[in-house]
């Protein structure tokens, strides 16, 4: 009996039902918050439809690029979390760094919506995009390899295609923060880029994964 | 007993619930920052409570016909997730294309706030409401056309009155921004007319529905 | 079989969850953007703690009033919807009807803080708290009145307790409007008294309560 | 039969998921409007980035103090509310007085942004700290001295340690809005330090905790 009752303080102090609360709260507001870096035109003095666009046309593509960025990494922690059972505090606190760098992106996308092509907001952006992956792998590593807070082990293939998924959109934007200096152009076509790219690739491993493995789950 | 383990992970996998968490708050944010763009009026000179009400009124009709448009959004969104027992990939991405340009409303409503009778604002205004309505249409075709992500079919007669539901003012958008370059008053009438037909129309479809149809529970 | 399947049908479409999620979602954005209406005082030219108390003064009396009202507002919700156990649709839209004024409070609140003695600000807060209440009580009085959507009826005397705690500060701010042309400062006082006035009510008819009554639970 | 259904409506106006879902609420938008308060560097003037990230270091401090300030205040009301089974009425106040403080953050970090050195600025961020602080001992003292809401009692061991871990950091910040006038430095560092101090502290109560006590599970 008060084994029983110990067992269930320990399922209540470990549910990450709050977690997921304050992290869908976060993801929400973020991505709503991106919309306020759309500048209103000025449209008094006789402005055509085509040069209002152009003048929304880059803040509008820092808010896309910013949007689908956080979109995936909400997905990304969506597909982590359906297999984690139970957090313990590093946990919690790992999730709360994953939230940091995340809830720095309003702030990133002003900035190269302001400065589309000046190496150093493209630099700053692209730090802040990097922050956002390592954040994602210390806290995949961290769940993926601790039995006990899972519903059940997550499989070895499934686990480095996670690990990949991370990785590699990573690496591409430690490229993008290196070349900003020389060519801001590219570096801004892969921040850009970088989004559309993880979606086929995930589509990819949707479908050549083996059925009833975690990877024909990702999102 | 290992059939039984997958069953599970594949429901949880698939648990629509945080796609609702992270759709109600997004929503939840929209309607809330659309007060930020009612603009303070100047009391100082003598003002009088007519010529201050006077002063906010385009700011707040934009307010307001926003604010409806995204309330009926969230209770379409409601009623088709109402059906929805699992979610699959696409449906979830599809949910994130939906939640896109709801959340450039409030930038579409600073906009006809601004400039309440600029073809220009008005068209932009509404090909957003175009773009909420043909992501909402996609989202309702994928998900009612996919019988093991739904608690149980939907009959083909909600399903044909929910359809018209999204189509009808889909088209009146269209015409909107069609004739706002010769008609801006017209146009911004749809604007204003649409939600309030929406929901004489919804009231009737409930009214005349056979009961325990979906469109009986139609919010 | 079939009944049952129907009768399921029927609860998940009249489910209250999604309404609380957006309603608390809602509450809790208000509450907080209401912050952005204190001023940042200038402190560069010397001033003393005093000096900077005395600049946030009148904005930080307009953030705490909305506040309260606002918390007011969503625990009278949170008591009415512990005894809902379904919706139908005009429930959800009474609802969405009683967010609209409440989402306008922090334009209210700005007005407040800059024109603290202005009749014409002060008539439009209270217009602004008249239809908060107003809604209120239109949505209390909906939902009391039908037991198929509730868990049990409601006593007639809970009912009473329930109507005057709505009412009656609704008289008060319909008097605050009223005053407010030839005496602004009373009618400012209004504001700020009705708050501390409705904890004092609540908490006398709580404890004048009889065990197990639904007044004994008013928040 | 009677008394069965008066315990389930006791239960259900008593139950905390509504103060979790507000309180989560207004944490994830405070932690993310936050990022509102780091100003976009001008690059125009061919800036470095190390001029960029100098010119946005202070904001960028009080933004993550402020940011880690309000997480930490989220851990402890999680690792509380973990105990609480049902809230009462002047729980659910307390605990909206617990957000007060909370939501006046984004100003206060605001006002350390703009004015790093100054006193006034730093007495002021140091009266919201204590007022977080206090609030939070207030609710923290009701809660666990109310066995009936609890799910079972605090052991007066992890009592006494969830206490230290709120006077302690009360009374650095008593000290730092003392010393604000003479040594704003040693003020700030007070606000930087504590945060971090947090972390360690709870982590060696963690591990110093007899296993199956509410310390061990301290987040």
């Amino acid at each position: 009996m008060d084994a029983e009752r110990q067992r269930q303080a320990y399922e209540r102090t470990h549910d990450p039902a709050r977690v997921l609360a304050l992290s869908d709260g976060v993801v929400a507001i973020i991505i709503t918050l991106l919309v306020l870096e759309i500048q209103v035109p000025e449209l008094t003095e006789g402005k055509t439809l085509q040069g209002a666009i152009e003048e929304i046309r880059p803040s509008f593509f820092a808010f896309l690029i910013s949007f689908v960025v956080v979109a995936i990494a909400w997905a990304g922690h969506r597909d982590l979390f359906a297999h984690v059972r139970r957090t313990d505090s590093p946990l919690v606190w790992l999730n709360i760094l994953y939230l940091l760098p995340l809830s720095i992106i309003p702030f990133g996308a002003s900035l190269i919506a302001r400065y589309e092509t000046e190496p150093v907001a493209l630099r700053l952006y692209g730090l802040l995009l990097v922050a956002v992956a390592a954040t994602r792998l210390w806290i995949f590593l961290y769940a993926t390899t601790r039995p006990h807070l899972l519903y059940e082990s997550v499989d070895a293939r499934s686990r480095r295609a996670g690990l990949l998924l991370i990785v590699v959109p990573m690496a591409l934007y430690v490229i993008a923060v290196i070349v900003a200096e020389v060519a801001p152009r590219v570096s801004w076509s892969i921040y850009a880029g970088v989004p559309a790219l993880y979606l086929v690739a995930i589509w990819r491993v949707r479908h050549a994964a083996p059925p009833g493995s975690a990877e024909a789950d990702f999102t």
